[in-house]
């Protein structure tokens, strides 16, 4: 339509979870309907940008010198649940299910991509499960063949001969409201397998 | 988890179609995982902003004195398609099926939102009518009450006693591809309504 919207319409195309339409309307929002929006949202951006960074510990992001989370004392520090990404934890946060720590790992090892370990936040995880500061890690990664090796590299590599260290991987099935008919072959495989006495 | 980061998950979530989650992952793209895209997609909609007006004739985006379409010598003016929104155009110009103008009326009457005849870019188009520059007009209207009420008002107001200008709104019916047990009641009512002969 014309240069100038083009290009916006192409950056945010690139966004996750943005498509040529939805990057259509948002172009159009912040260009015409609502150019107001403009500025306060590139300016809390580049803010965000420049105070926020990994937890050095738990690679959450904070802009304190360690996540809210770690610094929290009410939170028991020797378990720790192992997630992919920052979302990834503050969907479980939301859940209200939870009162241990987390680890970030920023990824999941995806030799197709050319994700390998040195890619990934694992470091700072075997720092604390080598001063003995771990007692128990709940895997919280994707139902996936990446999330499936990611949890074997965890538990060969950084678990070796820790029979100290009790491991577990979250419960996969049917979700909550989920309906048989709704669900595909391989949840529905995953539920079966996942059958719990009743 | 931030306030920084807080305020940036607010902001996106205002715009159109980006929710709770998807305003997440966004924020986390543009402030951790690439942040060398936030400077160049502010600055892409500042330009675009800065560029962009309404064409003053259809109302569509243009960084020029008349909008592209209307200013190409190929498309017949005396044909104008009306929409509400210029993705609206833009869908339309996408089918190909089209070689006529537009007017865009940025909006829809909806006494409900506030939004009347003087809230809508009505004036061009009754100038282009009054002008005897029109003589085929496309209602390009959503199909629900208050797209209904907008042609209605073009119809009685915008071509009262106007005879020689012939007037039609777009066919409703079921989606290309569409199947009969995928469709909504009243789709089918429209598609049954709208049936031609065979």
């Amino acid at each position: 339509m014309s240069p100038a919207f083009d290009k916006v319409h192409q950056l945010l195309k690139q966004l996750p979870g943005l498509g040529h339409r939805s990057a259509e309307r948002v172009a159009m929002h912040l260009i015409v309907e609502k150019p107001e929006r403009l500025e306060p949202l590139c300016s809390a951006l580049r803010e965000a940008a420049e105070k926020l960074h990994r937890c050095p510990v738990t690679g959450n992001l904070t802009e304190g010198e360690f996540c809210e989370i770690y610094a929290d004392i009410a939170r028991r520090k020797e378990i720790v649940c192992v997630v992919e990404t920052v979302p990834d934890l503050m969907a479980i946060e939301r859940s209200g299910a939870y009162r241990g720590v987390y680890h970030v790992l920023h990824g999941k090892l995806s030799p197709l991509h050319g994700v390998g370990p040195n890619d990934l936040n694992f470091m700072p995880l075997a720092t604390r499960i080598e001063n003995g500061e771990v007692n128990e890690l709940i895997l919280a990664l994707s139902n996936d063949i990446e999330g499936e090796a990611t949890c074997h590299y965890i538990q060969d590599e950084l678990l070796a001969g820790r029979d100290d260290i009790s491991i577990s991987r979250i419960g996969f099935g049917l979700p909550s409201g989920g309906g048989i008919v709704f669900a595909d072959a391989a949840t529905l495989r995953n539920a079966l397998e996942g059958r719990k006495k009743f």
